[in-house]
């Protein structure tokens, strides 16, 4: 995304993906294949799947065409990223997270989980794309579905979480992850870019395809990896009502705050889906709409308001460069979707502190939520020093 | 959307939103839940919730965008209006048209229901984006969806109308009612807007993307609430071919009266939709296909010499304005569907005189429409005073 | 298209469409009904029917919007000439390629097909727009599906071929249909719009909409027809890889070759697909994605270099106009795919010569291809020399 790249930089980007595709391809002739397909529920399965490549391709890919300057390569380079980040998760989830004892068999169920493992990639893309060249994306996204991989299976190992919940940080892993990378960078001096990054107003037109097949997609997202009837409807019904609630708090409180009374399009692309965020991991759990509303209209609220006030005090203060603002549509929303999901789980468990069954313990899905962002933080420290360091060497 | 607020009117929406989105909570929270959830065919009717999910939010959502003022809160807004609808249809219908005792249960079936009742609302938008402002749009969007359900529970109560079936009267209520509610307003002489109505090449190309959504998910729109496959199949059948005869009579249609033999896009965005309006109705009864496309052929070049020849006489001799020309797209559609649907059901009816149960009678069904008809102009009316009433004393 | 037409020209278009639209309700009201619905996987098929809808109006629709002049003409005809082609497949598809005796009924599978066949004519607009005027799209796009659909006819006659298989030939008959054609016209000195084909970095824009809606439905494209769960999900599976490995590689091709290292736009929109469309015959047998994403991985790579390297060539010495680059997107792929298919069958089948059998014979299944390929060639010579002698006709 650079405007001068010597020829060793140049060439380096291209020959990384291609060996890097190469590599998968070799992998999966290994290990992957799809012999044992018996998959009962396809036909149920496929369209969420669709929704959530939606959500992936569309959504994200268009979030991103905000920026001026880069929304065509930021499009692109999503759906490049994409593409490689779940050939790369299909993998390490079937070498770390599956039971299987014949080889990685793909079903619908884990390429939609490899999805959404790549979705936690694409949020760290959206805080550190304009800052980053593209092979530093390209380390940064595969560093990143490691740690995330290895986080959930150290979860699942130590404290018997069930990968299906744990992929559902993927918005604290992603946000925390990229910020952290970026506050890397930041120090660097890599941040010349800052005045490219302002918005049209019809690149911004183009960024709301993003914002509205998010929204539309959300409940399908929320819903994807559950297996009974009751949880995904739950789900849906509390994911949809959690959106239309925050909505209606993000445009409130947006004109609310702005001076000329206006509608502000960054508050309603960064808030519009926090209140889908912060329902996550809760969703299937909640079976009267008016507390999935809560969550939702007080995420839109947080959200909406950290755009406003906290943004420009991060980045003049703190030097966290955040460039779609993936702290108050995943950052934010992920905590407080961590802190009612916590909430509820102690609530509804009946005797907390004696269940000594390791999969129901609400102890171990409090702390798996610090465990994955203390992990966020920790590997996006490294990651952003290893793409760093990748830079400096190839200026050298 | 006007340019200069006094501060006790740029508070007054956004506090109203709060409140309104506040109320809906604490009636949700005293009786709504999903406590009873059975549903048997979540996993089938699921693809078509997100269908019309994406008429409401992206389809209608876009079509706004040709404003080239409005293109970004036409966008935004719509999304708003759309999200508190839905919440207050569901609130509305459960507590006037549901059957049930215990307290108002929510389903995807009910759900869908909620987002068709919203489209009349949204059709509504359509008439007055640009003359109204923010306050305004969301006092009518009330106002109507509580006189369309309330039309609804009376045809339910009176006429023994199913309100699976009264709902589809949805263009017909939202046109009509829109339609007076702006008349009302022209009066004011708040229309000092007309000259920012115009459109930009661009602001039509992503008008597009609204009316291509709303064509291709409009088979999905007209079956949503049918429950037998039967009924479901032939509606899905008669809209698509209704709508493959309609878009060929628009574009032969609207080259024929060019005067340079091109393609006017306003006529597309208009007329293209109508033949998919026109079947709505009788689509679940028609078994042969040119039935289907004779209405959509019809309904085309109606639509199309609609808007070619009848706008502008309306504007300045009616005084009747029509931001996006929601009587080309729903309102003539909707009569033209009203009837043939009363000649469909005296036709099939083997005697019509004699059947004097209710729930199948077709005097009652075509006596519905009328009804429904009558309410529209009357309750847009009264909400075109109202609203205007409520601004000039906010200019007070 | 053109700017300046006669009025025997201006009126021919309409009256023409109007014509045919006519005739086409009066052949389904005298021969298709869908009185003999019994429909099993009506639910099933659904989602998979409303995708290929997608890819049909919203993909290739904003495929074509790439092109500075003709975004909103592109968009719009292939909308209409999409509306006209399906219901003209109906009807060809019901005479020819059905087996029931009582007239031609129509299901959800058969207006997928019908939806498939008309793909076949929408590449090939993509070969000429902008150098054809609309009555001869119209007439070109009548003549294709005539011949496509006759086509499949004897392959299932003579060759035993069934319908279903062979109308995966579609990109290979479309792609190579419509360039012969484009070859015809460009002899006339039609071609003087050339200029006008440029594209903006907006358009650009509007174009990836079509780009990644059509990748984000190709598994659907690819396995709407397949009956059973196997080949549905291997089909799904196979597409989906082929599609990321080819997504890497074509982005890794095209900044390598690229004098700046940058992305261009150009051999994203053309390349992306390809692996989709190389896989799309042979996606239900493959058990391993890795033979996928090898498949998809080549198709990218020859797809992008041909893009880069072959386009201008072609069009100086072979004197070859290739608008939309469908050579590359389908020709190219098609040929590849068509070679995988008949070495996959030739493998996998056990012993190739001696079975006699036509239903399962390898030998048969490669004969198709190569008639295929010859008849696009054929009838896109005859149909290029009809279209062209009708413009002639008309000058005079």
């Amino acid at each position: 995304m650079s405007n001068k790249l010597a020829p060793s930089i140049r060439l380096s980007f291209p020959l990384m993906a291609l060996v890097f595709q190469v590599a998968i391809i070799g992998l999966f002739a290994g290990f992957v294949d799809y012999k044992a397909i018996t998959e009962g529920k396809f036909s149920i399965t496929y369209p969420v799947f669709q929704d959530v490549n939606a959500v992936v391709v569309i959504g994200f890919g268009f979030l991103l065409t905000f920026l001026k300057r880069y929304a065509h390569s930021g499009l692109a380079f999503n759906l490049f990223l994409a593409a490689l980040a779940v050939q790369w998760a299909t993998f390490l989830e079937g070498a770390l997270l599956d039971t299987l004892q014949e080889g990685i068999q793909i079903s619908l169920k884990s390429i939609i989980r490899a999805e959404l493992n790549a979705v936690s990639a694409v949020i760290s893309i959206g805080a550190v794309v304009g800052v980053m060249s593209p092979i530093q994306l390209l380390l940064m996204v595969a560093l990143e579905l490691t740690c995330f991989v290895v986080d959930q299976w150290f979860l699942k190992s130590w404290l018997s979480i069930d990968p299906d919940t744990s992929v559902m940080h993927l918005h604290l892993f992603g946000a925390f992850f990229g910020l952290t990378a970026s506050r890397v960078l930041y120090r660097s001096g890599l941040c010349n870019g800052h005045e490219k990054e302002g918005s049209l107003p019809i690149s911004e037109l183009f960024s709301m395809i993003g914002t509205i097949f998010l929204w539309m997609f959300w409940p399908s997202f929320n819903s994807a990896l559950l297996d009974t009837r009751l949880q995904r409807s739950r789900a849906v019904f509390n994911t949809y009502y959690a959106l239309a609630a925050c909505s209606v708090s993000v445009f409130a409180v947006s004109t609310l705050v702005h001076n000329k009374g206006k509608i502000d399009m960054a508050n309603i692309r960064n808030a519009t889906l926090s209140g889908g965020v912060a329902i996550g991991l809760s969703a299937p759990l909640i079976d009267s709409p008016y507390i999935a509303m809560i969550v939702g209209f007080t995420a839109g609220v947080i959200s909406t308001l950290g755009v406003v006030y906290l943004k420009r005090c991060l980045e003049t203060r703190m030097k966290l460069h955040d460039t779609c603002g993936v702290l108050y549509t995943h950052g934010l929303p992920g905590i407080i979707g961590g802190i009612v999901y916590v909430v509820l789980i102690f609530l509804t468990s009946p005797v907390p502190n004696k269940s000594l069954n390791y999969e129901g313990s609400p102890i171990n899905k409090a702390v798996a939520i610090i465990v994955t962002l203390s992990a966020s933080l920790v590997t996006g420290l490294i990651a952003g020093q290893c793409v760093n360091w990748h830079l400096q060497r190839e200026r050298i």
